[in-house]
């Protein structure tokens, strides 16, 4: 297959790159470096080792003798992007060209401004970049189950059938999230769904959960191939910044209650939910809509077992709730359905305290690099 | 009160800022001449006199004594729109500053490109704009009924309480578009309740039928302060349209089967409802949506009105069903709901046989000037 990977420097996009590459699939990466400068630009650069794009695939062809195409661009410029659509003819989009981190979404006009722009014209331009040059292609989205925010009933996969004065009807299932650049991605489902639905475009639109991890196949072969990891108030996801903290002796700052409760998955399982999607596109005019994660925790269950398993190593884990930046439900009901990705054949890879501990003692290598400033929330949700 | 008409020299806009002048208030318009722009290049100019905002400006005020003030300038930019919020500090702002063609919207990438950006960009710099420089401020939104589609099930106002598996919560009531400009209307509504609900801004989002009607109390004072009056493909709402070709002689054009229903409102009942919406404002944190219609037709029953009140006043009127250009049902149940403008008082001005006579009159006036190359859809939403 023809793969065409946009995001392809990100810490979803970089990993599964190698993965299709290492598959035998042909792919390309496009990428405009936009969460580097980002990551400058707050001070949150990633805590592992990172060469650019261009520098990795010639390790990774240096060690697997396999090609990953690299195009430094942005797909928020039509151009540039239906250039790429035209002359590599993808099977396959799959787009994680976005920006996406929900503090830095909140913190200006600026960055508002940026982040409803780049996300919503990137999707607009695949969407025609793909009707115009690769009418068969099949679209697969990054959504986030933050689309759905934390309502008082059932989370369904991506539709919900609605009762209503003796009648029915399906429609999408209603988005309330909780963050501008979570906003940005209810908006890219309203769009994807208009053009599905008008010039029959086939598009799988993947809800997925926080992700955590810094373990792939082939980012196991060399440390230069970790994907960008990030433990900063920014860029990094709540487990990922509790293992960084545990290994670095700072207390693990959940955010008021704690009861905040999500869906999470391993980084490995998105990379087979990804692929899972890919070899079982859908029809045309369908816009298919799976949600991506695999095990429920709250935040105050995240931080006992990473505790638990730190303490168990010898670390000096402690929990220290702090104040909560965000303006958001700290203790609701969740209960989100996710049953499409298991029948496509998912076999999770579960958070058990071996994988706590290995994420742990993988993080320990680099405990010197870790800046304590780099945790602590400096964006508030209020104005 | 201060009112700020963003979109001010449109076929709402204008109406609008001579009423609120004439009832007193003190009136700024801006407007970006976007929808000229489009006008003279799709060939789609209004048919009555159209001097531009500051000439009719000058015009009412030599009539009337009262002032309308004119900002020519783009509220997609931010500097231009928020030194206008800076400086007229407005108690209301009105946000019509769309572009409002639907087929426009469909004709290419970059009509399409323009309207998303235009559309959310706007929607966009007010929300920050007003945040920035005057919280207190209440801003009334145009958006459409078209956000809602044509579902199976009642249109409620706004929002709808979903019951699911024994469960309750309210919800924004699912949206589902016709056109990517309806659609660029259903990311609006996302993106103020965001922020609505996090940063407590006071909304009111009027869902609005088609318009029709080319005659208001100061509009009738002179032939050049009358709204920009289109019947063309691009500008022109059905019922505009049908009165134009009954006039000119030209079958009336139904799309399809003109099964197609929707809520209709007569142009002075536009300025009623949005004088309703401005003195009764909501609460900070709310959003008010307020269906904004007072009759239900099919476009067949509306065709049949206009030949039945034509033939009577001895124009030779027919009907002629094309090929419908849209994707769209063209047989579908329409139960929508409108009671919030009715409780803040709306006293509809019905469609009777009178009202269709006076403006068959009005534009009898202009039949030398109808081209009958306009009425004719260019636009398909096929690709």
């Amino acid at each position: 297959m023809r793969v065409l990977i946009l995001g392809g420097d990100g810490y979803l996009g970089w990993p599964t790159a190698m993965d299709f590459a290492a598959k035998g699939h042909d792919v390309l990466t496009m990428d405009n470096y936009l969460r580097r400068s980002i990551a400058l630009e707050t001070g949150s650069e990633a805590l592992t080792p990172n060469p650019n794009l261009t520098a990795r695939a010639d390790i990774f062809k240096s060690l697997t003798g396999k090609s990953v195409g690299v195009l430094i661009g942005d797909c928020a410029d039509y151009r540039t992007l239906s250039k790429a659509v035209a002359d590599f003819k993808p099977d396959t989009v799959i787009h994680y060209a976005e920006q996406p981190s929900a503090p830095y979404s909140m913190m200006s006009f600026d960055t508002a401004h940026l982040t409803l722009n780049n996300n919503l014209n990137a999707t607009f331009n695949i969407i025609f970049a793909v009707l115009e040059h690769a009418p068969e292609c099949h679209i697969i989205k990054l959504g986030t189950m933050g689309e759905y925010g934390t309502p008082n009933i059932d989370i369904e996969e991506g539709w919900i059938e609605i009762e209503h004065k003796g009648r029915k009807d399906k429609f999408l299932y209603p988005r309330q999230a909780g963050s501008l650049y979570h906003t940005t991605k209810v908006l890219d489902t309203d769009l994807l769904w208009f053009y599905v639905r008008t010039y029959g475009l086939r598009v799988t639109d993947l809800m997925q959960g926080p992700v955590y991890g810094l373990s792939t196949a082939e980012a196991d072969m060399d440390e230069r191939l970790i994907p960008n990891f990030h433990y900063d108030d920014i860029f990094g996801t709540v487990v990922n910044r509790f293992l960084t903290q545990a290994v670095a002796g700072i207390p693990l700052t959940v955010y008021g209650k704690g009861g905040q409760t999500r869906g999470y998955l391993n980084l490995t399982d998105t990379l087979k939910c990804v692929n899972l999607a890919m070899v079982h596109p859908p029809d045309h005019g369908k816009l298919r809509i799976l949600n991506q994660f695999t095990q429920v925790f709250s935040v105050n269950e995240l931080a006992e077992k990473v505790k638990r398993v730190g303490n168990h190593m010898g670390l000096d884990v402690k929990i220290k709730p702090i104040d909560n930046p965000r303006k958001e439900m700290e203790e609701h009901r969740y209960e989100a359905h996710s049953t499409g990705l298991m029948e496509l054949g998912l076999k999770p890879h579960l958070m058990t305290d071996e994988v706590v501990s290995g994420m742990l003692e993988r993080i320990l290598k680099y405990k010197d690099l870790i800046d304590p400033k780099k945790v602590m929330p400096r964006v508030r949700w209020k104005k």
